[in-house]
């Protein structure tokens, strides 16, 4: 009989985004009149920028049209969104990364799981915890986390805290490591490294022969100086770093599917006998092999966003998002709530009041203020005691959920 | 030093497309003025329907308001085109398939490439030959290919030669495999199995355990009563394939983005303990951890095909693909040349003139008919000595590409 992959067999029961899920669908059953708040899932909830429904409209009109009709492109991405990408997020902010160092793709997910299909199954993964669960469960998958502990730790994961106790900040890890994922702005507690911080893990991986995975999925939403846009502003970066952008949350793209990875030609790996492999040409390759592009109407929606007016329609956008989330941040400060994150983030993490763990907090935001929020257990055993709010609702649903919370009594 | 997933170093240099667009790009740099007829890669070239363009556009409409944005949708599709697949794809054909075994996806070329994730590395896998390279390279990655050897062979691949001694029905294997990939309308030869062929291996795979991987990706091409459009009009396949579907070549969605592949509820494998393990679950665990699903408006796209005016669009399409077909395959057999396929299928199968490698035929209608072609080796030892044309150009470009090659002597 043929066999699965019995590493799937050592994941947790359920993916948490659908957990939540059933547990809202299972409130909103037994009461059917409710008005749930959903700040759970980090979904964008304002409609697509003018400038990218006119790119979208005009990519379609192409598609109906012998004469300017596209099948398959190129599986890395069309130049033209290769070489907005390279002029605009790096050549601008003086980072020399060229057009066939981004490979576009249908996003920062697919790209942040399917990566590790290039890396051998032997490397020693860390992650900070909490953490995006994607990074986790797609090295259970591969076979990489070993087995599952009494605590719900996977044993040959390197946890990395990140608790009130270090700010939010990750320690080196005491042993070596082979690959680290890093989010900054970070999913979920919304906190930031500042370039100080982030040199930190750079030369630890040049130091150490380490690969960083960069998550920038956030990088729309920085606000302060002192914060990196993207790993490469740190020396030697394009030595050990891939990052991965994503335009779900800089342009309201959840639904439309566009984001990009980032692997320089510097970076190196080694084979079995030590000798560099150039992980470039390996990601190429699996995107040849496995990936078929992304879709040109998106790809044209996504080079729209770079346009002086779509910058302004996305900026805008994002301006609103953050109001939201210093709305909530001042608000949960107010009624006595420990609150990180939504400054350069729409992340807001707070701390559950005493004695509560997440999923009771969770239970009581949903059941009493019907407010849907992730409990930050779900994100790794450092996020217990937590929960995650987004920004990406409507200003007014924002303003009614911290109303809501005005009662609360931490 | 961090590793590479070494099996990526047992792949061929180049992916076979990448390389021919290279040789093409050869030949123009050094004859600029060359007119190139491209009958090589299996790229549509009819526009979108213009039932397919109205729902594309409607759908970037709903997307450019708030009260109609969709942001992340359900990773395994949405239910709306879900229903629609297997209402019309299944049971108008007397299948019992259901909107939760049906997950779609950007495309099936991810899907056959992904779907290994899911299975055991022990698995012993059987490829026709020729055949479509992703099913074997995504294998090689994976570690299942075993290692290459002087022929050119992998190891512990099981090749099933289809050639003109087998009439292109690929015989069982002598010993037992786990997982069968069978593509049929085929990809490269255009031949098919009627139900009686395929039963033979529906049959093989329920006596021995195994897991047929069943590509239909070209099955709006078929035109004889004989041949199957599923693999599920097979009795008892719901239990042992699973079943890969593609909008590419049936609606011309090569640069949209969306297709879908069906695991039956029914399908199971075995952990290493001998347990039973559900493959749909399985599956849905691994889109919705590694996929954030397909794209809104390519899934509105698609349900427009299910519509009385978009079904009638999409066939005049494929009708006029078929032409091309039917030409290539007379005009190709009236100059002496043997010829297989093109009659359920959009690919014609050339035999190379005596004497004649694939490479070298390839070269020969290149630099002396301007004919870009796949060379049947690409596809897999077996496809030496023969050449593959595609019926997706244009019917003008179709005929004078016949023209051309009167003055053929084989």
């Amino acid at each position: 009989m043929f066999k699965v992959n019995t590493n799937f067999l050592k994941l947790n029961e359920s993916y948490l985004f659908s957990e939540i899920a059933r547990k809202i669908e299972a409130f909103k059953a037994s009461h059917p009149d409710a008005d749930i708040i959903r700040m759970g899932i980090g979904d964008v909830t304002r409609p697509l920028a003018p400038a990218v429904v006119n790119a979208l409209q005009k990519a379609v009109a192409e598609q109906a049209d012998v004469a300017t009709f596209k099948g398959y492109g190129p599986e890395q991405g069309y130049a033209f969104l290769r070489e907005a990408v390279a002029e605009n997020d790096y050549k601008k902010r003086g980072i020399d990364i060229s057009p066939d160092e981004i490979f576009i793709s249908d996003g920062a997910k697919s790209d942040t799981a399917n990566i590790t299909d290039i890396l051998g199954n032997d490397n020693v993964v860390a992650l900070t915890d909490p953490v995006y669960p994607v990074y986790l469960d797609s090295n259970i998958m591969a076979g990489r986390a070993g087995e599952k502990t009494a605590s719900g730790a996977y044993s040959r994961i390197v946890y990395l805290p990140c608790t009130e106790a270090n700010n939010f900040v990750p320690q080196l890890p005491q042993g070596k490591v082979d690959i680290i994922y890093l989010c900054y702005p970070n999913n979920p507690t919304g906190t930031t490294l500042d370039r100080q911080q982030l040199k930190v893990w750079v030369d630890y991986a040049r130091c150490n022969g380490a690969l960083i995975m960069f998550d920038s999925a956030y990088e729309a939403f920085i606000t302060g100086d002192d914060v990196p846009h993207s790993i490469y502003e740190i020396k030697g970066a394009e030595e050990v770093a891939i990052e991965f952008r994503s335009y779900s949350k800089t342009a309201g793209f959840t639904g439309l599917r566009c984001g990009y990875t980032v692997v320089p030609k510097k970076l190196k790996a080694v084979d079995d006998n030590g000798n560099d492999v150039n992980l470039n040409r390996l990601w190429n390759r699996r995107q040849c092999t496995k990936f078929n592009g992304a879709s040109y109407i998106a790809q044209r929606a996504a080079e729209a966003i770079y346009s002086p007016e779509g910058r302004k329609q996305i900026n805008e956008t994002i301006d609103y998002y953050l109001r939201n989330a210093k709305l909530l941040r001042d608000r949960l400060q107010n009624v006595g709530l420990k609150v990180w994150g939504g400054e350069n983030a729409p992340y807001v993490w707070v701390k559950a009041p005493e004695g509560l763990s997440s999923w009771q907090f969770f239970d009581l935001l949903l059941n009493d203020y019907q407010i849907a929020t992730t409990p930050g257990v779900g994100f790794g055993p450092a996020g217990e005691g937590y929960i995650r709010l987004t920004a990406f609702g409507s200003y007014e649903n924002t303003l009614r959920a911290v109303e809501r919370i005005k009662k609360l009594k931490p």
